[in-house]
């Protein structure tokens, strides 16, 4: 068997395994819908036993082919693996009142998409680069949304006692004003709360601002920092092929 | 007759076909009002009858002038010319009632406008650029809001059974939220909704405001590698003109 | 007399129209609240009396100075000093119910500013370096808003006859869609609309984060050309004072 | 003792403080909500007396150990120290009445946190760096704002003589509208006032992207400079730990 042709099945076997995993989070998805037909449910329990299965092989061929085995079980990969297929077996021997809160371990799965995912891996370290800068960003956040709150606090509780009528009302309030989401269910409606509002959106859309600034240069950065590895794309582009291959080249040695 | 003047005159004929293009747009979006009189009805046909006319005349004279007409039917602006005439020419044959679908189709005629566009296609080119990224922040996104959908349908499905029903009712209220656009027609109204909703919009934030960078960082690259090309302004003003000067060219010598 | 007391005290001119300009608006503003007593609208009426006769000296004071008077009176700046003080005239002689029209002309006071702002004029700077790249954007923003307008219209025309009726309705959601604005006077509601709302945002919020890039990018450099100048601070600065200085240098040689 | 072990407990200490400010503001937030049980309005107020006690210690401990103690009472961060103790004292003395705005200036503790964080201190570089380009924004969407409320005035006072009465009460439409917060409490309904809101978001939206590139990029700078410091990490990171210990050195030579 030529290399080439192993390593092009291998990368189909890949593609395979994520699409499942999309698969398996619509089905999570359906499964969520009100009057769902009893024809329906059955379906999607049988297709999630279906992924389930092939989860499980997945799993316990990698756990195979691992040249060290307890060392696989307790990687960060190795225990996404298991969260994505463990649900399902403690979910039989419990009541079936609990399945609903089981079934959210499910999303797990999307962890695993991060295995085969070389963009999210480059968010990972934008993020490692500006960690410092994020930190400092989300203390000035928190503070200007806490400051927010007391103050439409002091103009506005005694207008609208039901809205605002604890800094923690507020606090709602002021997470909905300052990310510009504004809903409308909350809203200040004397003249000073209003003022108040102004002044804080003037200052806030400032601060707000800068996440931008902060994680696209991180982004660059470290695109450039890929650029000055030795084998950049490479490396990154192998995750079970080269995985495999390794494991067979140590078996067969 | 001098090249000056013939140039001149053919630069004036682009021009006209783009006001043409865009009145046709216009007379597109009247003839969706509704209680439009008899009167004006009919002079908005007339004037779709002259824009396909003068479209096909168009499209004909520049196969004729093209030096290889079989490569021009099947090239990328030549599809968009013919899809522009060609919906009007099949509704004749077709019954009334399904009119309203093939109308939508002469919207391709805004297509048109990218042939004589130099600015779109600079943004194709810093589309291209920035590919990678952008499927990062693609898929990113598509996460969070996803995260976001199931999250909010674990907090509020319960209080609010109509808006929360389903991860489908709740992924609108995910985009509506992340996006800050915030219609108010789906809000949380319990504590977990909330502060699931603050805690999301932190992180969403952050991911909303990559594609700022990216875009306005690929543009800037995009006019740098314009600016190397030897002769970047002229090659790109020529569309119409040049095309027709130099079949002429062609065809006379 | 000195020159710098004689400067410093042109300067404090200066300041001291600048201040009426804004006191002028704030009067503007306030004889528009509804049930004003009739002490406070004379008192606003004999305000405006006075400031027009303060701009009606200073206007032709520098007349008087400018050493070339047909020229300063068709400069830009002659020309907005005109407008501040015109409206006032004009409207002695007019019927009293078109007065309301006639005070809209006074917002042309805040062109007076211009005169002294220094900031407005860097700002005009980085619009001109910018001027393709905002085309660019706005043609692309214009074509997003108007193909998301035809694309609520099909699927929202029929479930929501009287808020999409037609097209031109539909441009108003997708103003108030695409600047994430969101009042939620008008929404999607059927499932087509919806996902259509979240394709177009996907795509609308990429095109709006590109002025952001432009326009700090073009303030940039608009910082790095004042700064290559010979002498950029001074230049700037001088605005009446030096052209009193100057006018009174050419009055006494 | 070793100087390590010490240096180790003054962190502690600092630790704590911080930990007990952040607290403080907790219990702060507590105290607002309504239907409080007299239990918990009791332990609220034995902690609010506690922290007080901390602070105060704190305070004389500092004013003890500084070798200029005139200097350390006037100086920033001494005021700030003595405004977080001072209300609570100040509130024994007065009616119970007042008490409500007395306790707005228990919010001053949140100043004590600048005292320790070095990321609020690289924020005010960043604003000192980008002093001019902020004044030049702020009056750019001022006037912006100001035109907003004028012409939608125009526009819909009208149709809509409660929400749009003034120029006054279209600020708050402008507000709202230009920061695309929208929480849908007034809009325009006239084809008017649509068509003027779609123009000045279009202009509006341009000017409330520079922030972001003005702050994002004085940030940068802010960092730049710390880096061409001789020290820079150790220096910032020094607060109460090296006040301590340069006053030590002071009183044992």
């Amino acid at each position: 068997m030529k290399p080439d042709s192993q390593s092009n099945r291998l990368r189909a076997l890949e593609l395979g395994i994520q699409a499942l995993i999309i698969l398996s989070l619509v089905a999570f998805s359906l499964e969520t819908l009100p009057n769902l037909s009893p024809t329906m449910s059955r379906t999607l329990y049988f297709f999630e036993v279906f992924t389930v299965i092939i989860f499980s092989i997945e799993y316990f061929t990698r756990l195979w082919l691992s040249p060290h085995r307890l060392k696989f079980v307790f990687s960060f990969l190795g225990i996404i693996d298991l969260l994505a297929i463990l649900p399902f077996f403690l979910s039989i021997g419990l009541d079936l009142r609990s399945i609903r809160v089981v079934r959210l371990f499910r999303l797990t799965r999307l962890l695993k998409l991060a295995r085969y995912n070389k963009a999210i891996r480059r968010f990972h370290q934008a993020i490692l680069i500006a960690r410092e800068e994020i930190l400092l960003f989300v203390s000035a956040a928190t503070i200007l949304l806490y400051l927010g709150a007391v103050g439409i606090y002091y103009c506005e509780s005694e207008a609208q006692p039901e809205e605002f009528g604890s800094v923690f009302h507020c606090l709602w309030w002021s997470v909905v004003t300052l990310t510009t989401v504004g809903y409308g269910d909350v809203y200040p409606v004397t003249v000073g709360g209003r003022i108040f509002t102004a002044a804080l959106l003037f200052v806030g859309l400032g601060i707000v601002a800068v996440p931008t600034g902060i994680i696209s240069s991180a982004l660059v950065r470290a695109r450039e920092l890929e650029g000055q590895q030795p084998t950049p794309e490479n490396q990154e582009g192998e995750t079970f092929v080269s995985e495999v291959a390794r494991s067979e080249e140590t078996s067969s040695s």
